[in-house]
C-alpha cells in the first residue's frame, strides 16, 4: 500500500482537520467528536444531516455547506458512526425547526441512526428520517427499500439540502428526500480494486479482462462479471439496465451523475458521459445539468457509478440552487 | 490497460465532446479543430488562451469559463497542439483588446505557440506571450526560465483569467501572468505510475517502497528516489525544498495548491494538506484559500504536486474572483 497517510488510526481525524483548515470560514469540526458542521447557523431553518463511514471522500464531509448539508457525522473507514456521534450531528444541525436525517441504506447506518434519533428526541429535537436507496443491482425492483444506498444519494444530499436553505418546512424537506430517492436509480461498474487503508490489501480481485457491474460502494460483490469493453459498450449495458428498472421515458428530463469511484480519470468520465448522453438522446430523454467527477469514492477503486434522477421544475430549481459545499461541482450555467 | 475509452485515436475528441455536452450553456467546441472556448463573448475584454497536450484533464479544457480562460487549444495525449490549432484559439479568444497567450514551458508548446503568434499577428491580433515555469526540480533556481511548467501554472490560469474578466488592460493582464509565475514554486511527488492510454504501458517504474520527488507532469524522471514515508515526512521534505528555493517568509500570505496527480484520493490530499498547513504555521506563513483536488493530472498516476504562490491584496482578489470554469474548485468563502 502506498497511501499518503500517517497512521491507520489517525486517518479519519487527519482528513477532517485538513478539510476544516482548508475551509476555515465555512466549516467547523466539533471538539472530541467526528462531526463537521457549517459555521454559520440560520435560525428557523430545517437542518439536514447524515452519518456515514469515512473513506469515500469528498463524501460526505465535503457536502457540508450552504445549499447542502448542515452537519455530517463520520465513522471510521467504511464503518458507520456510532449513535452518539450521529445524535451530536443532529443537535448541531438543529436550528429550531427540526432535522431531516438522511440515512444511506446500510445496516450499521440504519441501526445507529435509529438510536441517534431516540437520543435527539430526548433533547426535544424533532427528527424525520428518510432512508436512501438507489442501487438497482442490490435487490429486485419490487423491494426497493432493500436496496443499498450508493452514489445516487448524491442527488438527495444536494436537493434536500437546497430545499432547506430555500426555506421549505420540515415536512416539505422530508417530502423532497423521498421524491428524489424515488426518482433515482444507480448502477456501478468496477474496473480495478481499491486498497483498504486499514488492512493494506486490495478490497477484491478482478481478472485483467473483466469488469464487475453492480458492485457496492464498499466493494460489495455482484454476480455480473462481464468482459472489459469500450466506453460505448459499457455505457450501453448500464443505461439499458437503468432504463429497464425505471422507465425514464421519451420527453422526460433527468439529471445524470457520472461518478468516478477513485482512480478513473476525468478524461474517462467525460468519454463515458458522451456515450451516455448519446444513448439518452436516442430515446429523447433530456439531460439537465449533469454532474461529472469523483464525489463518492471507494478509495482509489477504478470504475464509474452512473445515476439518473427525474427532475421536474421543482427539482431542477433545487439541483441548480447555489452551494459552497467543497465537494459539489460547478454545474452548467 | 483498463481504461474506459473507445479507441486511442478518438480519446481526445470524445473527451471534448463529453465536456461541451455537459457544459452546453457555457462552452463550445469549434468545428474541425481542437479548441474549446467560452460561448459568451465580452467585447473589449482581453482574451486569455493556452495550448496544451491532452491527458491531464480537467487541465486545461476544464479551465475555460467566466473568470478563467477564454479558449484552450488541446493537442493529442501528452502532445502539444499544432500552431494552426493554437492560432485558432487565439482568434477565438480575441474580443477586440488582444490576447495574452500563456505557455507552459515545454519545448513543443513553446515552439508551436511562437508560430501561432506569427499567424495571429498576420490577422492583426495583438498577442502577448508569457511562458510559465514553476517546477523547482527541473532546473536550478538561477535559471528559472529553464524550468518546466507543472501544476503551479494552475495559479496563473485562474488569476490571469480573472484579471481579464475584471477589465485589466492587455499590459496589466500580462503583468499579472509574470507576477503570479514569479511568485510561484511547485514540486511533485509520484507514488505510482500512470498508464499511457496510447501505449497501454506504465509511464515509468517505481519500487514498492520508494517514491520519486521532482517528477514532471508527463512522468519525466528526476534523481530524487526516496523511501515512501508518512504524509508528515513527505510534506516536510517538500515544504523544505520549496522554502529553500524561494524564501516565503514569516508574515507572508500565500495560497497553496495540493494537486492530486490522478489516483491519489481526496482523503490523502486532505491529510497531506493538514501537514503542510502545520509546517507553514510553524513558520508564521499564512495560507489564503487553498485549492485541494485533482486539477492537473498525469492520467491515473499516484502522487501530489504541491505549489505555493505569494498573494498580496491584488492577487487575493484575483484568486477568489468568481468563476464557473468546470475544473476550478469551490474555495473557502
Amino acid at each position: 500500500m502506498k497511501k499518503i497517510i500517517n497512521a491507520t488510526d489517525t486517518i479519519v481525524r487527519d482528513t477532517a482537520y485538513g478539510l476544516v483548515k482548508a475551509y476555515d470560514n465555512l466549516l467547523v469540526l466539533l471538539e472530541n467528536t467526528n462531526v463537521i458542521a457549517r459555521k454559520n447557523k440560520q435560525e428557523g431553518k430545517v437542518g439536514v444531516v447524515i452519518g456515514n463511514g469515512s473513506g469515500h471522500e469528498p463524501a460526505c464531509i465535503g457536502f457540508v455547506g450552504e445549499g447542502m448539508l448542515d452537519a455530517n457525522a463520520f465513522g471510521e473507514v467504511f464503518t458507520a458512526p456510532d449513535p452518539i456521534t450521529i445524535s451530536r450531528a443532529i443537535v448541531e444541525g438543529d436550528q429550531g425547526a427540526g432535522v431531516v436525517l438522511l440515512i444511506s441504506n446500510h445496516m450499521g447506518d440504519v441501526l445507529n441512526s435509529n438510536m441517534a434519533i431516540d437520543f435527539a428526541n430526548d433533547e426535544n429535537i424533532v427528527v424525520k428520517k428518510v432512508i436512501l436507496y438507489d442501487d438497482i443491482a442490490s435487490a429486485p425492483k419490487e423491494v426497493p427499500q432493500e436496496r443499498r444506498g450508493t452514489a445516487g444519494t448524491f442527488f438527495s444530499y444536494k436537493m434536500v439540502g437546497s430545499s432547506a436553505d430555500i426555506g421549505y418546512s420540515l415536512d416539505d424537506v422530508a417530502r423532497i428526500a423521498e421524491k428524489v430517492r424515488d426518482n433515482t436509480r444507480a448502477l456501478t461498474v468496477a474496473t480495478l480494486p481499491g486498497t483498504s487503508p486499514i488492512t493494506g490489501l486490495p478490497m477484491f480481485e478482478l481478472p485483467q479482462d473483466k469488469v464487475q457491474i453492480g458492485i457496492g460502494i464498499h466493494g460489495e460483490s455482484s454476480n455480473q462479471l462481464i468482459p472489459m469493453g469500450s466506453a460505448q459498450a459499457l455505457a450501453q449495458q448500464m443505461v439499458e439496465q437503468l432504463l429497464a428498472d425505471k422507465p425514464y421515458q421519451s420527453g422526460d428530463t433527468i439529471t445524470v451523475l457520472v461518478n468516478g469511484c477513485g482512480q478513473t480519470s476525468y478524461m474517462e468520465l467525460l468519454i463515458f458521459y458522451n456515450e451516455v448522453e448519446k444513448l439518452l438522446q436516442q430515446k429523447n430523454i433530456m439531460v439537465y445539468k449533469p454532474a461529472i467527477g469523483s464525489f463518492i469514492c471507494t478509495q482509489e477503486m477504478g470504475g464509474i457509478a452512473l445515476a439518473f434522477c427525474t427532475v421536474d421544475e421543482e427539482l431542477q430549481k433545487l439541483w441548480s440552487y447555489p452551494t459552497n459545499a467543497p465537494g459539489f461541482p460547478t454545474l452548467d450555467i
